[in-house]
């Protein structure tokens, strides 16, 4: 293979081989071509695009350079969910044990805080002594052990796709529907699943805030899923402001400890409970919906939900004393409120600056080695559309020093937007649509 | 400068700030931004093109990244030619003691061979001793002392450019005409020059084969000359067959002797004649063509430019004795004609497989570290046009052994097309067009 002759042809449009997919797989991950050909293929890609045939044998033959999770002969289904990514986006740790504790194997390999959004490997962290970084001769023991393990993207997992990523990340090639499809894919398929819910924001705090692209994203992942006869099914959810009212590591797991308890905001509750709905059916296809929503809503209320998170941290090296007593998570030492400086109604509470203000207080990353602090974030008091008197608590903010909380409350008081009136633009429902092979229809619970 | 984000925005069809440029030549230069990043926003700049305004703040900050040759105040007119490069072009090697010998000053930085065609350098250092890695201090040296230097592009010259060059290569981003105009203007304007030609090939052996695409080069060089004040001239010329008779390094030194003595084909004469009016009416306005012809061709019949050339050999270590008798230039050991296998005409001397030929002789590179066999190559006996008899030499090949002349001669045979009647495609003119900053006109030797 002549890498430059494959960029040329990607440049003028052509197409490429799966063979020869395979091949630039092969040599990204071991090492046998430059970055640099490979940085101007990813530009080539982003300007001309993968046609569905392309994308599908990018994506198994970036899954063909790593290991992958072996799956027993006869065992449950293994069922994950991958959301796009947003602020306050913490629905995983409670589907993974929700669908663990009524009998779905569910192998859930999560990302870092990325960009502007949080990630699930960082809020687990928050728990002490919780390790990710589980082998996957490990995570297939534990998966046969409780049905569930929380762990991170290993180097055995697709290196061809750990390459490419780190690549477009540095050179503007990151929003290009069929990598990000064929990157998600790469990792998911290694996850030896049966079935795959696919999480779609939309909205400003979204990576791909239209829906149109949402939803030619969720079809190419559909299609890829099909390809590999793995079922996927996407929900779109709203990421115009925060899910939930936690934003910050620790605070978000506990936020998690209170739904698995069956409190918690009713709209991480709607969410989540939508996204439990689909991954039961796609176990258990026969399971009408009502049923299915009656099982989960009884693995909360009985408690068994929350025994398998437990079982999760015990497994995993975390301290479940902290799962017991959250007061026992990190705990930021310096915590105030941010006051509404008038009366009015909330306009806005946009994701990205938010997601901003919290690394800003030390809450994620803008260099992959930045060492994060578990406790900090900030706790909204009120949600889009709520009318507020001057002086009404409008968020709490958690802070690691008196001078990081008087920059995060300074922040925060200028991303909450108050108003006169309903909010201009209004808000995205909750979850607005689902995507099939069969095609797009509007979300109803029923 | 975060070039993520200027990748990005070029992505986006947006523009840099002359600012900008600058910080990523310097980046470029000094190596403090990864080759991945370069390669990315070189496919970036191919897809969305460079703005006028954008090319020359390229151009400029390339340049400004190195040293430069300094003309001293109230000197001669300095004056260089540039050609797109091609097979069998060898007028570097006449117009540069040509003009030198009628006063003008020619400060000539060359290449090596690249891709199918030849290079000055390459042609120069089949001279036995010849050096073309002069200083810059001992260039301007020689520039005073004798009027002309012939030299490499020096680790001096333009850092920037040769790092973006070295990776358009790699990349499959060289065929985009505002880098090419950049990556040429860069150099030349390093040369500290008072005026350009420019030989703009065109036709299937050319690296813009199509002629607007050439045109567009042409107009894109003299703005950006124009930008530095800089006069440059441009000639579009044939690159459909080989100019001249002789292919191959040391075979085109001879050629180029022949021709320096008023002898040579006439096709090299003709396009030889053509430049050398346009440089010297560049460092003599006010000198009509009829004179300039004239005084160019007493140059050559008084034996002045043929000395010249000796001094220039002379000068950089060069064995005179070999410019004096050019059977002391290097020799192929293998030599045989490769014949006509019918009657007919010949349809067609294709340059990129005659310079592929040529290179798998030996007498060119694939890598940049191979080293070239200087005396092989091609001597064609034939013109497109011609009749032939079956079994008349087409061609002469000189090998470096038996098994390479045997291959060479059938690769020739497959190369040189023979037909019935007169060739499909005809030729294109020599010389048929002159760009200035007036505009395209058709070219007539007056």
């Amino acid at each position: 293979m002549i890498l430059r002759d494959l960029i040329e042809r990607k440049r003028d449009g052509g197409r490429l081989s799966s063979d020869e997919w395979r091949e630039v797989a092969q040599a990204a991950a071991n090492g046998s071509v430059p970055d640099y050909q490979l940085a101007a293929l990813l530009m080539a890609i982003f300007w001309r695009g993968l046609d569905d045939a392309e994308t599908s044998a990018l994506t198994s033959a970036m899954l063909a350079t790593g290991n992958v999770l072996h799956r027993p002969e006869g065992a449950a289904p293994w069922i994950d969910k991958h959301s796009t990514g947003g602020v306050g986006d913490k629905t995983s740790l409670i589907l993974a044990p929700l669908l663990a504790s009524v009998g779905v194997t569910v192998p859930m390999m999560s990302g870092r805080g990325l960009g502007h959004t949080g990630g699930t490997l960082d809020k687990l962290e928050s728990i002490p002594g919780f390790r990710t970084d589980l082998s996957l001769t490990r995570a297939e023991s534990q998966l046969e052990a409780i049905g569930c393990a929380l762990i991170g993207q290993t180097t055995e997992i697709a290196p061809a796709d750990r390459r490419l990523y780190a690549l477009r990340d540095a050179t503007a090639t990151v929003e290009c529907i069929q990598l990000i499809a064929a990157s998600i894919m790469s990792k998911k398929l290694a996850e030896g699943l049966t079935g795959l819910v696919l999480d779609v924001k939309r909205g400003s705090g979204a990576f791909l805030p239209e829906l149109d692209r949402g939803l030619a994203l969720a079809r190419t992942m559909i299609a890829l899923g099909a390809a590999s006869g793995v079922p996927v099914v996407a929900l779109v959810t709203a990421m115009d402001r925060p899910l939930g009212d936690a934003c910050g590591n620790a605070l978000e797991v506990r936020e998690c400890l209170d739904a698995l308890r069956g409190d918690g905001p009713v709209d991480l509750r709607t969410v989540t409970d939508a996204l439990a709905v689909e991954m039961l059916r796609l176990a258990r296809p026969s399971v009408a919906v009502a049923d299915a929503r009656a099982t989960l809503r009884d693995a909360i209320t009985s408690g068994a939900a929350f025994d398998k998170f437990r079982q999760i941290v015990a497994a995993q090296g975390g301290d479940v004393r902290a799962v017991d007593d959250p007061t026992l998570l990190p705990t930021a030492t310096d915590i105030g409120d941010v006051l509404a400086d008038r009366e009015g109604v909330v306009h806005a509470l946009p994701p990205r600056p938010i997601g901003h203000a919290i690394i800003a207080l030390g809450g994620g990353r803008t260099r992959t080695d930045d060492v994060i602090d578990p406790a900090v974030g900030v706790i909204f008091r009120v949600r889009v559309g709520d009318t507020v008197r001057a002086g009404q608590p409008l968020a709490t903010v958690h802070a690691g020093s008196p001078s990081a909380l008087t920059d995060g409350r300074h922040r925060l008081s200028g991303i909450i937007r108050l108003g006169d009136g309903p909010p201009p633009d209004g808000v995205l429902p909750w979850v607005s649509h689902r995507v099939t092979t069969g095609g797009v229809e509007e979300y109803r619970a029923e």
